[in-house]
């Protein structure tokens, strides 16, 4: 049980980075839903690589072939399964890292656990190539919620100090799709230019820089979750710190609530067109784990990407003494923006698993 | 599966506010292990409420009476049941709260889930309450842990915007005692002094605050923990999201991290006595998921009481129209001080429970 | 995970023989189910020992107290927790049992398993005794069922080698009344009292004698359970299993099918009443692990209860040598009548859990 | 979480008969374990058919393609995904069954299920083609078990009424490997042949005939399992259901000892060489859901195939009546002959996760 989340809904990614092909297999999907496979393949292409400065100059070719559960361009009923042939590799690139751990990687929590013996090229199952499946699997969890009105997007919060314009209290659909089709992905583009000018200026000094993510679903009934260890938060952080990098998660103000007064970090209730809502949103959507009806809202923290050209001390594993490494190699200088659509497929992932377990508050 | 967590040891509470019993059942608790009970009640001690002004007047005996799993002293391989009898319980402080839900509460969400036939009296399983029993497994977890020289311990980080002193990079059991002997469990009793200053005048103020608690184990081996879904903070993430007010979590350097350049964020690999460590630990012990053999350390943000004494907006169920509600009766300023065995009980427990799997990276 | 089941309905059991109290865990239960405390407690009665003399003579008040989850004679939405205090115990009966393992209990593999640290007086959380919580909340999850019009009843299709009567193909809530009011859980009383003869004569032996129960439910929809690994019969059978003595589990024609030619198996489809039946049931309401709208149908086999009072060959685990043992004491000549109820609380705390998660075929 | 099973070693099978590969992952493999294709192929081949007159002359060419998790002939830590590319496939052969169930299949349930919107050419999800990925999985488990000399093999108890020689009290891998050589699965190649005169007039009245499985493990440790519900025999169980027309499932002396004696189906405890064994094993090497250390013993019923050329009364799904059918094409008269090895592929997983997950009875 270690590549796999959910419950209803369950999604299992396979693959190493250098071995023939990675995937994703997904258990639960409700049948008969109708899968564009060329709006999936356009979810897909924001996480790729190699177009642009900002990013590793390899190029994959994520166009994932469906072995089985999609017939006729719908669910089918069985477990999907989803390849991706790796192709453009260069496992000599990586030879010489074998002994000498890369500081930041798994390299040597994974020398570790398998006593040497995994298959550690290109970080192996590590690789941030195994989100290439995982965005297969979110982005069909995507459009089967959005059949029913259910809409996840996400922005670039962050990139380094530099910070997007907040979303606004009720996103739209609308808003999500125009974030989406951009270059890069934020709310305000002056933002992004100086986001993108901070990435640059780590490439330039063989560094790389961090971000956050922040994230939204519109759309979702109040009543979902379960108190204590079931909730919509426990959930959504158990497979979101499954993105590789990811350092924190948080939900609604976050870490800025544990700053505010009750005064201030309450949402009112009122009535709106008849329903009850909150004034604000710094509960994210979510009180006692259950939905609210407002926008579930989260913010995840990527770690700069650890593949710096900057030589690093580390030690050798076979003699045990002190060394260095300088990592040669085509590297992100940042991987939160690629990310942006990684943490949109987990969301709705887990979200379109509490969907189809439903409330069972009453019977 | 709501109100419970864990995979080889499970951990599961039960019980409402104002019901006639909180408490806690452990399955899959090692047969033998000493349990010291007096070190347990000053464990329970630490979060119990009424001893200051910092904190509710409410008194509660958070006194375990065992129902099974221990037997003279000892684990004996059977299910732990341990229930704390409810006492002081005044459900009329509570009872025009029905129709008006609290804002920041569960009130509303359960109201929509159960469809208003759930026990809310007190708050009902939402309650603060229930970190009681959480906390009965989570000593006893602590103790087997520190049976094998793992040690958990925690501080609070900030209460509103002062901040505590940080750990030091390889906190000590002794060190964690001895916060934990304080009355108010900081490092640093200056800025512990400013923040019980803060915790005053929000109470003054009819108000609240919010705080951030920091916490660390020592002594865990490398290796723990797998890729992806199931790794160490996955899991220890899910888990302490359970604790009601947690908005957000994150691991060594966390949101921090999405600030920083690679080259400041990764933690250089050394010899150390003869072991390979690393020098920073901005990684929070953890890599890829898996135990690096640092301390795993984490933060949880606690978002400020919800129950304030001033006037609130909200709305009334029955009728559907705005309203206001002030809520009377005996609530704490802030809860992370109270809250700080609460991360450490939920913390060990997730340990002990990833420390019983083991490590099933070779046979 | 030891000592539990179910997925959405999630069923703990916990408690020694010889401790303080046994008791149960609900978490799941949908709120606002009124429920009979007083049909409860005669579905708890059926399962008594202490009543005839085909029972052991141990006295066990199966009166459960309610720590939580039930307010007003309804389910909260809160966790339900039940015990049932222990009162007449002989622990000493047991003593010198410690160190010669009785055949066909537990005794030798609870001490290999917990290093001779497990508390077993009086079986330990092995007991049957710990199938009165069980009783608890699978009466609970009865009264449920009953509520939609499902219906779980059973009866001792054999003891030894005689037969009771086979339920009719569409057995009725009503005869399912009928047989749990009976002193004795048969279909035809004759048969009866041919078994009641062969456990008698076990008993004056100073042996005992194995049966088998058949267990139904009707009222079904189709549709419930997943193709493989988690449809009705790998979940049912899971759960049946958990009871002691249970060695054998079968649905439909169950093994006899292994005998048949497929034309005499097969089920033919036909339209009664508007609606899609079978004209035989020989696959106990189950197809492809899906139900099919018809009675689910069930056997399971119970060992001939291992307390015996003849002398049995068992070792020393202190010496490691051969020796005997004779067991005093007072002990069932047969479980499988007392077992009927418990039959049917563990089918319908498990068909709960797969109504409540519902058929997720479709969105 | 349905076509999957296991908590440490996680197998999930995927694919339709008539789409483009059936396959299978498998997650939680210890790393470096040296897998032999050849032998994996000969397991495979046990399966297959087309190669004599008892079944059906369909050829499948089992032949995995590993896409990850095995690197050099050796497990490598990650996931590991084998597809099975689907060739020889006639979906003409089932158009015309859409609208009527064939009787004894999953066809009307999963109707019912996914509203008619499931893959179900050739049985889709539910057919037996789905067995030969288990068995990759299942090889792959029994390859790693033998490693560490636990054997796990099988044999055709029965046929219709005939029945073959039962297993030793020790079997031995030697035992094993001789009946897996067998063309046709047998101790007593005389019993064998008449099974087979069964199958073949079975053929040749245009209908089929269910047989029995029995399985064996030798080489466990003493120790394995939990009481109640995660014993041996609830995790075999629930697993075992999950091979296609498994309608029974028993351990030991299973329903034959609830017509037997206490004295009769004990199994007393002796000394032999130094270790504590039972004189007989009618426990089936289980008691109280943990292992004894003697062989693990099972039976699985298989009813018989369904698909069988004579005309069968079914009902038409669009018109709501009762009509006829008569399935052509190329069915299997028996199948329980070919079903042998998946038995022991399902046994062997299922039994190797236990291992993994080791005995936590203590620390």
């Amino acid at each position: 049980m270690s590549s796999e989340f959910g419950k209803i809904l369950r999604v299992g990614v396979f693959g190493q980075s250098h071995g023939g092909a990675v995937g994703v297999t997904v258990q639960g999907l409700p049948a008969g839903e109708s899968i564009d496979l060329e709006e999936l393949q356009r979810f897909l292409d924001r996480r790729k690589p190699g177009t642009s400065p900002l990013s590793t100059a390899r190029k994959e070719a994520d166009a994932p072939e469906f072995l089985s559960g999609l017939e006729g361009g719908k669910t089918c009923g069985a477990p999907l399964c989803a390849v991706i042939w790796n192709g453009d590799q260069r496992s000599s690139d990586y030879g010489e890292l074998r002994d000498r751990p890369r500081p930041g990687h798994a390299d040597y929590t994974a020398w570790v656990k398998w006593d040497g013996r995994a298959d550690m090229r290109g970080g192996g199952h590590f690789s941030g190539r195994l989100t290439a499946p995982l965005c297969v699997a979110g982005g069909i969890a995507k459009q089967i919620l959005a059949h029913r009105g259910v809409y996840v997007g996400a922005h670039l919060a962050s990139v380094g100090g530099v910070r997007d314009a907040p979303l606004p209290l009720h996103p739209t659909a609308a808003l999500f799709a125009e974030v989406a089709a951009k270059p890069f992905p934020v709310l305000d583009d002056d933002a992004g230019a100086r986001m993108q000018a901070e990435i640059l200026a780590a490439k330039n000094d063989l560094d790389s820089v961090g971000g956050v993510i922040e994230c939204a679903a519109v759309g979702l009934p109040a009543g979902l979750g379960e108190p204590m260890f079931d909730g919509v938060e426990n959930r959504l952080a158990a497979a979101l710190f499954g993105i590789p990098a990811v350092k924190g998660v948080e939900f609604g103000a976050g870490f800025d609530a544990a700053a505010r007064r009750g005064s201030e970090n309450n949402d009112p209730f009122l009535m709106e067109d008849g329903k009850i809502r909150t004034e604000t949103n710094r509960a994210g959507g979510i009180l006692g784990g259950i939905t609210t009806g407002m926008p579930v809202t989260l913010r995840a923290a990527f770690k700069p990407t650890p593949s710096i050209g900057r030589p690093q001390r580390t030690v050798s594993l076979s003699r045990g003494e002190n060394t260095e490494l300088q990592i040669h190699g085509r590297h992100d200088p940042c991987i939160a923006h690629r990310a942006v659509p990684v943490v949109e497929a987990v969301t709705a992932a887990v979200l379109l698993d509490m969907l189809l377990e439903g409330n069972h508050g009453t019977f």
